[in-house]
């Protein structure tokens, strides 16, 4: 038996690149991408294009372990890179195109980018960006995105330092082999993608996920999501955004119709859904936001699956999204980890519970997907916390979605995966009883006031319960006697008759949280500062809360009521 | 780059034994297991009684790389046993209780067994087998599974040379521990599973798979068929077939309800659908006409998907099945890659072809799953065949699923695991113009008769040792309820003093061989034709089998008495 291990047939490695040679032959006729008014592939096409692609950036010198970088909304161009680029045997860097020119020189240095392929939209940006590249350091060369369901434009001219590939994003793909055999990674081990974590800290790590984790999370991302054949799926979640969460390879796998839209507003959406008969789409809580906002009166014809991430839902825009015909699912992810990993699987049961009972539920972060080997939530000693649904502890995961490692960066790596095995999240979370974890704060954005660690996520939670409330972060403020007090930095919606007070405000939370949990202070804001990606900067605030200093000392009778 | 690599947390083994743990937290208080009137088990209790069995498994002795064999029809003794025996840390080793005594002893002697679970019908059996064991070759200790849902029966006398566990299966359960650590892999390339292709040759092949090659097969087989979550699906398949094809494993994936049986009758499957409300089941072909044959006359209230493999459906068949409620899938697999790895993914466009076309569309095996690397049709010098749906090659594979080999047969190993680094499956195809590929023949004269392989050399063999045969030739006949039957071409010796009869032949046969190997039909030929280097050519007599068509039918009580 010992004399039987692994051979060349069965350790083929592991990519999902091969499920679009497959999608060419099953789904060969049907819609793979439809774009605008006057773009409509076929995944036969698809397949076509994306070979050619490789093939002309085989041509260009890309070799192997290059990286390689995009910057583009969810467009049809965008798609079809997360199979080409690696198809040449690049290594895909999926980049935020929200970000400033500073970032974006900082990250494309840190890559060491052969070539970035840049949506018409992005080339000022880009040429900025490449413009702080200091003399002695390597540009990588531009290859332009055009679009023609823009409304004419003019490229701007370019400058002399910038390499501009003499050849347009779709002369590249005209050029190309129909024929050229795709470079397969040596091992599955090998790299396929590097993003860039968004930066809600200061200096961006970048993540390297191998060909392995990309083909396991493909698979367990469509079981866990119950994603049928053929299904209709709107891109609202950026396909840069930790590579949308194994979709675009994903949809190759079950020959889906991906709906590409740059335009990301509650009409378009709306027009797009109705349109194409969409079934399925991921969104960033701030997308679902924007669509729940939004006046529609008549509920959707059928029902669109939403899986989203980040925050938490609360229970007021589940109970809202399901009215109108969203059926939300909810998850954990990171970058560190190809999107979702952890998710809240519905169980039959909790069909009889209440609205709001469901909504609590459905809040939870939940259990890992079945693709991941263990998700634990431990205490400083590695110890498995109590299935209390109030001891909190640190996420940890072990499975084939771990990164591995962020890019030239020793330290950060062994941080986060640690000797013991596991790969630590700095998500502090607390377990229930059923085993379904819920997320209580990143490690950092924990408060500890008078030596209590608050949850500022709690806090926030009940806030969003104010129905004057449009957003709100609660952050830590130096105290000289609490050490920390909680900071609510609080937006309002639009056309309130009557603005609450901030002894309103603090009345509301103290009639559902304890007395230390109440915010000390109350900033009111017309927009809270958000990255790229729409999550909230709490960097920022903790910047600015923490300039605030001090408040005067509370009487001693109250320190003692509160303990 | 080239310093980031696989870490401990994300090489983590991938095994399906993680996806019970994850069973028990999500589908927890749901039904995995239901069993005649009165076994009706969660998901929490199976993973309970799953770490309790794997516990005493422990208890008794059992470690990593040990071999545990079980004999018995799919009961929920059965399944328990596909998680219980790996999680033990042991080789889980299925058998056919349809062999007789000396397949038997054949392979649980080259096994090298260490503990048997033995159905209580099939005690005899296997009492009978261990008997046959030469006296210097341990025998493997025996766990009888009694059943509370058979009628009254009386234990047989047990003989001293067995060792029998005093204890039985649920006396172990009962005994175990349900804390118990589960023993986990060490190497994702370490064996799960043993399987032996055929039961009843001299030299059987012990397929050997890896727990990676079981975990990828679990999901790309639920995406395949696209199974939702909580199936209620029902044990048709016999879960000794090649693993019952990853769906035990599967089903805690998605947390269905597995429905039990061991009868296979079709009123019987018909009562399970109705009562259950089914929606998936696998079945051979033999069994898809036991359903078809019996006279339904209501079509089903809800569809049933079917996924058959083996030899592809007659259009007949497949027109039938439809209009009772079938949903039919087909697929081409081998135990040599656990399970169905070519499936006939359905196009939308065939919706519109006419009811003889779509069954030619389904009858061919059709394209890779998305989770297998590559599949192709070769030519003898490796080179794929063209697309022409004419030219004939070999089926050959590369991916996860494919075996690490067979237990202490570098031979055979060699023959098929080829240094080119291709699996080559023995069986021969045409690749049609649209990359669907469908087989034609195989190349080992292998008969398939109800589902079950049997090899035409090894009852020629046993043809040979009658004293009165000079030659034998055996084929397929072709055979409307098993799909094919084994035909024997015999000539006999001359100057025989007696001639014997086609009965005395068959009962000859029965001695040696298992009921369904023995032919059916027996052909006396002065001369066998034959080649000028005097081969015998078997597809002249193939033609002639071909042309005398399907035997009688027998009565449809009898056909199910004989599964």
């Amino acid at each position: 038996m010992d004399q039987l291990t692994k051979n060349k047939a069965n350790s083929t490695p592991l990519t999902p690149l091969t499920f679009l040679d497959r999608a060419a032959i099953v789904y060969g006729d049907s819609t793979s991408i439809l774009y605008g008014d006057s773009i409509s592939y076929t995944w036969s096409q698809t397949h076509r294009r994306c070979l050619q692609l490789a093939s002309s950036l085989s041509s260009l010198g890309i070799r192997k372990g290059h990286v390689v970088s995009v910057l583009s909304p969810s467009t049809p161009a965008m798609y079809e890179l997360q199979f080409a680029v690696p198809m040449s045997g690049a290594i895909l860097n999926n980049l935020n195109f929200r970000l400033d020119d500073k970032s974006l020189s900082v990250i494309l240095i840190h890559s060491e980018s052969k070539l970035i392929f840049v949506d018409i939209l992005s080339l000022s940006l880009t040429l900025n960006a490449l413009d702080l590249f200091p003399s002695n350091i390597q540009r990588p060369d531009l290859v332009l995105i055009e679009d023609d369901t823009l409304a004419p434009y003019q490229i701007p001219s370019l400058p002399k330092n910038v390499s501009v590939i003499n050849n347009t994003y779709e002369g590249l793909i005209t050029k190309g082999d129909p024929n050229f055999k795709w470079i397969r990674p040596d091992s599955e081990w090998d790299p396929i993608t590097l993003n860039y974590t968004s930066g809600t800290t200061s200096a961006p790590k970048g993540v390297v996920h191998c060909h392995r984790a990309a083909f396991v999370v493909s698979l367990d991302s469509l079981i866990d999501w119950s994603v049928p054949n053929q299904p209709v799926y709107l891109w609202t979640l950026q396909m840069f955004h930790s590579n949308g969460w194994s979709y675009p390879w994903g949809m190759a796998v079950v020959g889906g119709t991906n709906i590409c839209t740059r335009k990301l507003d509650a009409p378009t959406i709306y027009r797009l859904i109705e349109t194409h008969g969409v079934t399925h789409m991921c969104a960033a809580p701030v997308v679902l936001n924007i669509l729940l906002n939004y006046n529609k009166s008549e509920p959707l014809r059928n029902t669109v699956n939403v899986l989203t991430g980040g925050s938490s839902p609360p229970a007021a825009i589940l109970t809202r999204a399901e009215s109108l015909g969203f059926n939300v699912s909810h998850g954990f992810g990171m970058t560190e980890l190809v999107g979702v990993t952890i998710s809240c699987a519905w169980k039959r049961g909790w069909d009889r519970l209440s609205a709001v009972e469901k909504a609590r539920m459905k809040a939870r972060q939940g259990v890992r997907k079945a693709g991941v080997a263990e998700v634990d939530v431990v205490g400083a000693n590695g110890e498995s916390v109590k299935h209390d649904g109030v001891t909190v502890g640190e996420i940890v995961v072990k499975g084939a979605c771990v990164m591995l490692g962020y890019l030239k960066d020793e330290k950060a790596t062994a941080q986060c995966l640690r000797e013991n095995g596991w790969f630590y999240t700095g998500d502090v979370a607390v377990m229930h009883e059923d085993g379904y974890l819920e997320i209580k704060d990143r490690i950092k954005d924990v408060i500890i006031s008078g030596g209590e660690n608050l949850s500022s996520v709690e806090v926030e939670a009940v806030l969003y319960m104010h129905p004057a409330v449009k957003e709100a972060a609660v952050v830590a403020r130096p105290d000289e006697f609490w050490g920390e007090t909680p900071c609510a930095f609080v937006s309002l919606k639009d056309e309130l008759k009557e603005m609450p007070t901030e002894k309103e405000i603090k009345e509301f939370c103290g009639e559902k949280l304890p007395r230390f949990m109440i915010p000390k202070t109350i900033v009111f804001k017309d927009e809270l500062p958000k990255t790229s990606t729409g999550k909230i900067q709490k960097h920022v605030l903790r910047k600015v809360a923490g300039e605030m200093g001090s408040l005067a000392l509370p009487p001693p009778q109250l320190l003692s009521s509160r303990i």
